[in-house]
């Protein structure tokens, strides 16, 4: 940086005192504090040069500073302003910096440029249509009208930020109980053994030793038997959804089936990559295959182990009929997100286990540890596996290294299983907690998919009081006056393409069995409210 | 995981003893260890399960024991093989989990699925090409061959693969001097006291902490003013890349202007985004704007403080024209990948102070810390900062949280700052050995932009012995002698898409005195050799 030139220009002090302060500029009209309209009410404490600073540039750039006016002098400024001289000294260095003013010796300090007009907009090529998903018109909808609107890409993050004193929404393990000690000692561990080489730019597939690991991972937990060189390490789930979108896509896929309901974020992301989603039919045994071969997609994106959000276990003969349509060359893109958490029912093992050749099976630690590490596995059959190393490389050449290395010390030590014992005992008592109360207060409500899990989704299907179909209610006024009594839930119907009995989807896992009872009853007295 | 079944099947063991083991499939032919193929010795020790369920599975595959075929039982075959039955009832297991067998009671383990033939390809949209960047036919090259082909998406990675005693290749800080311990200690204050809700799913924008963090970073050390609001959190300048990328693409543009010569792996990335990158000239005062006119591009991208490769800055009326092009609707890009190393100038303001309506501007801490952090920023114009937002958000959902906190606490207290200064004196006298080096050992060759940075330019313009043009020389030649001889370089010919002069791209930031003397003391003999 240069460094900060001082002016030497006079004094340009008006005559008339305190109370009508003003300076001469060049021009020789009178400008400075007053008639700049400067008021240090309206400057924070401790932050008076950065308000100076922009109080100048909005001057500068409305005119009432043109170019070749004259700055006051600092000494006289500060003192009309009542603040130390360095406050305004450190104002006109930043505007010296970004090359708007300038110290000319004893002419003083002079404005040399004025920021430049709104820019034009780039030359576009106007065979591409401008995308309306990126470049919105209207700012995110906040609060409850997060709900009145078609859910947008922001949407989870509108509900995230959204003030609530208990949040119900799904996808969320306890955080409470993230391993801090344990991923502290892991570190001290790496950061004593690391090879500095292994700080430079490193494999985009991902560090061995944690590919390593998450092969004995899937091993232990998942029955899947993979190579370490094929396990692929992604910024977690949603990403390994984006390489697999993009691959297919520039292979001349154009759409991938879904369930229906089925994930409303996972639906988005196809979408961001310009991908189709039609929606395939979920019934009690999961995803209709029948309606599958219909839709004609060459691909499929499933949770075959607890199908989101209805809970679902996939079938023994809809596997058997998903691996027919499979062997005929469709690809199964596997979502494996919460298949870890079980309470009443055994394993489900992975498709992935007996279909490698025709399945891209996705894992992350987002439920198992936390979203916020950002880290996942990607599996995929050989012939993809070449383009998603690439799509990784493009995207971040790769998962940064000292958490991949903590991981899979947390992973080949046993911590990780330990975890998880430990919140399958948790959950279970909070998912109990959730189904004891909505028996208390939604009387009504059809229960779907708790043997597993971190959330449970509520239908209401009948009215309690005439027994008769429940038309008239939308889920998303029930979620939205359920926000304005301070809960938060996600509505079935934003995990819908074709319409479904209204609903509730509700993560039992991040909450105590307190919050979780006091929710429902707020949930209960919202619903009569609307009734 | 479904337990494992045991078979309870007749021991099939042949009359004639130990020489001649087989065993009686269903089918009343024989089967077993001989009729397999089985032989101990090509099982690793302590693999015998992963090695006898691989050779089942083979079997299968080929027929040998087709569908309906029984497997021997497990004690009969632990005999016949000579290990324990735990071996093969864990090889058993892992086929029933595949799908591929199943007991059957008192009938034993019966084959019941072969594995799928290869699968046939995804029907496909004629109309969308496949990508020959991404779906490759032949495997990358390795070793010196790395250097005869033209440079494909994975050329780094061989590079940093490739085994060398000296790497001299450019892009790294000493890595050595990684602050581990500062780096734990704020891991540990980080892990005390982050509220558990920041584990969840965050903004994708970046943790609030760094984003000021590293707003108030850039105003101390490049003259950048910006609201934290305004920072992007990125994983590091290759997805900064890869995000202005797709959103201008998805706006339209077809192309971005680079500088010529100019980073190779920048290029890749903008091409794997499906933009051309038209070539500028670079002189003496950086990009030849009148070029970049001539070019048509809607937008460059530039490396201004520190040129790559050829280390020259950007000039003050370079800066002018350059205001005067993005004042008419041009967009830059500025890669400010190393400018706070310097030596021997005072530090070059980034254009982005000046220019923020018009400049996107990224930066990384992969030269201040290392690269395998993964960590970065990018301020862009207001215009494009949602739809960075919606890239960022569908990339991966936000950088990993904790190392944002404790890079935010390196940034805070100083400690990054201590560091850049230990560095610039370290860097400074690698540097200087560099150039000891080259005078004594490349008598001919020119140095270029040894003023800054982490590397420098080397060409070889003029042969020593005759003053005449060295027009017989290829660089990429040099680096594959320099390479077999031990020594790793990149040829300035990889970051050209014009013609250039020979030469070769050298970093001295991540080598000792001794190790940087020797290398270029390889490189000399290499040259003669090649001479």
């Amino acid at each position: 940086m240069s460094s900060p030139r001082r002016e030497n220009g006079p004094v340009n002090r008006s005559k008339d005192g305190h109370d009508n302060r003003s300076v001469t500029p060049p021009g020789s009209a009178a400008t400075g504090a007053d008639f700049l309209q400067l008021s240090l009410g309206d400057a924070p404490a401790g932050g008076r040069s950065d308000w100076l600073a922009r109080e100048l540039r909005l001057a500068i750039s409305d005119g009432r500073l043109p170019v070749g006016s004259k700055l006051p002098a600092t000494r006289a400024l500060a003192a009309d302003l009542r603040v130390s001289r360095g406050v305004v000294t450190e104002a006109y260095r930043r505007l010296t910096e970004d090359g708007q003013v300038a110290g000319r010796g004893r002419a003083g300090t002079v404005v040399v440029a004025a920021p430049l007009a709104a820019p034009a907009p780039l030359p576009r090529d106007a065979s591409l249509p401008r995308d309306a998903l990126l470049f919105r018109d209207a700012p995110p909808p906040t609060g409850t009208a997060l709900f009145t609107a078609p859910p947008g890409p922001d949407v989870f993050d509108a509900l995230r930020t959204a003030p609530a004193r208990i949040d119900l929404s799904p996808g969320l393990p306890e955080l409470a109980a993230f391993p801090r000690a344990a991923w502290l000692r892991a570190e001290r561990a790496v950061l004593r053994t690391v090879p500095a080489t292994d700080l430079g730019y490193g494999d985009p597939r991902g560090a061995p030793t944690l590919r390593r690991a998450v092969a004995n991972w899937l091993a232990r937990n998942r029955g899947i038997r993979v190579d370490p060189a094929e396990v692929l390490i992604v910024a977690g789930t949603a990403q390994a959804l984006g390489l697999i979108a993009q691959v297919l896509r520039r292979d001349g896929v154009r759409a991938i089936a879904v369930e229906d309901p089925g994930s409303l974020g996972a639906r988005q992301h196809l979408r961001h990559w310009q991908l189709e989603t039609p929606p395939v039919p979920v019934d009690a045994e999961g995803i209709r295959v029948d309606a599958l071969r219909a839709a004609g997609a060459p691909a499929v994106m499933l949770t075959p182990a607890h199908q989101f959000p209805t809970g679902v276990v996939l079938g023994g003969r809809r596997r058997r009929e998903l691996l027919d349509w499979a062997g005929e060359g469709g690809l199964i893109i596997e979502d494996d997100y919460d298949a870890e958490h079980r309470y009443d029912r055994p394993p489900v093992p992975a498709l992935r286990a007996m279909l490698a050749e025709h399945v891209c099976y996705a894992g992350s630690v987002s439920k198992l540890l936390a979203p916020a590490l950002r880290v996942g596995w990607l599996l995929a059959p050989p012939r993809y596996r070449d383009a998603l190393v690439d799509a990784k490389r493009f995207a971040d050449l790769g998962n940064a290294v000292l958490p991949q290395h903590v991981l899979a010390h947390l992973m080949e030590s046993g911590e990780l299983e330990r975890r998880l014992r430990l919140l399958r005992t948790r959950h279970r008592r909070r998912r109990d907690a959730m189904i004891e109360a909505i028996r208390t207060h939604l009387p009504g409500a059809v229960v779907h998919g708790a043997a597993a899990g971190l959330h449970l989704t509520l239908t209401f299907e009948r009215r309690p009081d005439s027994g008769r179909a429940d038309t008239e209610l939308a889920d998303t006024d029930l979620a939205a006056t359920a926000l304005a009594a301070g809960v938060k839930v996600q509505p079935l119907s934003w995990h819908g393409q074709r319409p479904h009995p209204p609903g509730l989807v509700l993560g039992y896992a991040a909450s105590s069995p307190a919050a979780i009872a006091e929710g429902v009853a707020l949930l209960g007295e919202a619903l009569r409210q609307l009734r």
